[in-house]
C-alpha cells in the first residue's frame, strides 16, 4: 500500500499568517499522497461579531444556529479554505479545497437534541467518509484540503469538529493506504507540564494513556485529541504524531513532537 | 467526442431560494457531463454592509479592494457554492464545488491599473483554463460547480466575471468535448422589447448581431453576454443558448430561450 499523510492544522496557526505560510511551505514539501484538514480560527467569531450574529455558548460549547452556520460556512469553507489552497498552489502543491458536501466526501448526522440543542453540528459515523471519492481525487494527483464543514446528504450543511474529521479520514482511508495522522498545533507536542514547552512526552503508549489521564498529567484540552488518536490507531492507522506546526519537516525523520503508539 | 453542458446561473436566481431549488432540480436531471458556474447575487453586498465594508463603485463598476475580496470569497466560494453543492448532492448529482484556485482550475491575471484601479479583479486569458484538471474531475464522475473567484498562481485570489468564466470554460473544453453553453437567468431569452417577456428572439445569427446591436434592439445589459457567446461560438463551442432558469429542462428539446448561431 502507498503512504498517505493526513495532516491537521489547528486554529491558532490559521490565525497567524506568518506561521501559516511557514507551515504551508513545509506541507507542500511533503512527498506523496497527502490531505490537509484545517480548523477554524478566530476569524469566524470576528465575522460573527461584525455581522451582529450572537455567539451562543451552552456549558462552554458553541451552539451553531442557522446564522452561525452561515458564518462558519463562509469563513471555513470560503475564506480560509480558498486562501490556503491559493497559497498551496503557489507552492506547486496541487490542492483542491473541499467541504464534506463536495464530491459527497464526508456525510455526517446532525447531533440529536438531548439536554442541549447544539444546532447544526454534525457527528461523524463509521461510514461517514467516502473512500471512493477521495481515492479518485488522490489518484488524479490532487491534494484535498478539507474545511470542517460536512453535510447530511439531504441538503443541510453541518459544522463538524476538525480533529474528528482528520481521524475519521485517516481511519477510513487506511483500507487503501498506509496512513500517518499528524496533528499540528502551536505546542511542541503533548506536554507533561503545559507551561513548559521542553516537557514534551516523547511517546505515549495506549497502555500508558489511562494512567496519564487519571493522574491529570495531560492538559484537559489534549484529552479529546488523544482519545481520537488512540481510537484511530486501534482502527488501522499506522502512526499518529502530535507536534508543532513549525516542525512539520521533522516528522518524516521521526523527530516530531509526541508519537502515539497503539 | 462526448457532450458537455456548461451552464451559467445568474445572480437573480441565486437570490431567490425557491427559484434556485427548482433550477437545481432541473440541472441535476440533465444527463451526461456538466459544469455549473454561478454568479454572485446580492448576498455579498448585504454581508459587506453588515460588516461595514464600503461598496465602492467607479464609473458604475464595482471595485474589489482587499476587504471586499474577502467578502466575495466568503460568500461566493463559501456560502453560496457550498449550499448549491449540498442541494445538488441531495438530488444525487455528484457536485464538487470549486473556485479557480482549486485544482489550479482557472488562473487569471489581476486587471492592470489604467485610469481606474479595479483592485483584485481577475481577467481571463486564452490559456486560463486547466483542461487537464477539469477533464480528470469530469472523468471521475464529478460535476464541477464553479464560483466566480479565480487565482493568479502566486497566492492571490481574484474576483472574476462569471459569464466570462462560463464562456472561457466552454471554449477551452471544446478541445475534448462537444460543448453546449447555456446562460440561465430570469428572462425568457434575448428580448426585442425588454419589458415584454413574449418578445423572445428565437435565434440570432452572428451576422445579424451587429445590426441588432447598432439599432439598439437589444438591451444594454445583454450585450457583454452576447459578445462572450458569439466569441465562444467562433472558438469551437457547438451551441449557445440564453433563457430562463425555470425552462432549463426544455433546452435539450431545443425549445429554450434564444439560440445563438455562428
Amino acid at each position: 500500500m502507498s503512504a498517505l499523510h493526513v495532516i491537521k492544522i489547528g486554529g491558532n496557526i490559521i490565525d497567524d499568517s506568518k506561521a501559516l505560510t511557514a507551515f504551508l511551505e513545509k506541507f507542500s514539501a511533503l512527498e506523496g499522497n497527502k490531505i490537509l484538514v484545517h480548523g477554524g480560527g478566530k476569524i469566524a467569531s470576528r465575522v460573527a461579531t461584525d455581522m451582529g450574529v450572537p455567539v451562543q455558548m451552552v456549558e462552554g460549547r458553541r451552539v451553531t444556529d442557522e446564522q452561525m452556520l452561515n458564518v462558519v460556512t463562509m469563513v471555513y469553507a470560503g475564506l480560509t479554505n480558498k486562501q490556503v489552497v491559493a497559497e498551496l498552489q503557489h507552492r506547486h502543491c496541487n490542492a483542491i479545497g473541499l467541504c464534506g458536501a463536495d464530491a459527497n466526501a464526508i456525510q455526517a448526522v446532525k447531533r440529536p437534541v438531548d439536554k442541549i440543542d447544539y444546532g447544526f453540528v454534525g457527528d461523524m459515523l463509521p461510514d461517514s467518509v467516502n473512500v471512493l471519492s477521495i481515492t479518485r481525487l488522490l489518484a488524479s494527483g490532487f491534494t484535498p484540503v478539507f474545511s470542517a464543514i460536512t453535510h447530511d446528504g439531504k441538503g443541510q450543511l453541518l459544522n463538524t469538529n476538525a480533529d474528528t474529521i482528520a481521524s475519521s479520514l485517516a481511519v477510513a482511508l487506511s483500507v487503501s493506504y498506509q496512513v500517518s495522522l499528524v496533528y499540528c498545533f502551536d505546542k511542541n507536542g503533548v506536554l507533561s507540564d503545559v507551561n513548559d514547552e521542553d516537557s514534551v512526552i516523547d511517546t505515549i503508549r495506549s497502555s500508558e494513556f489511562s494512567a496519564l489521564h487519571a493522574n491529570r498529567v495531560i492538559h484537559d484540552g489534549m484529552i479529546p485529541k488523544l482519545f481520537n488518536a488512540f481510537d484511530a490507531l486501534s482502527k488501522g492507522v499506522s502512526d499518529v504524531y502530535i507536534g508543532h506546526a513549525r516542525d512539520l519537516h521533522l516528522y518524516q525523520q521521526q523527530k516530531f513532537g509526541t508519537r502515539l503508539i497503539a
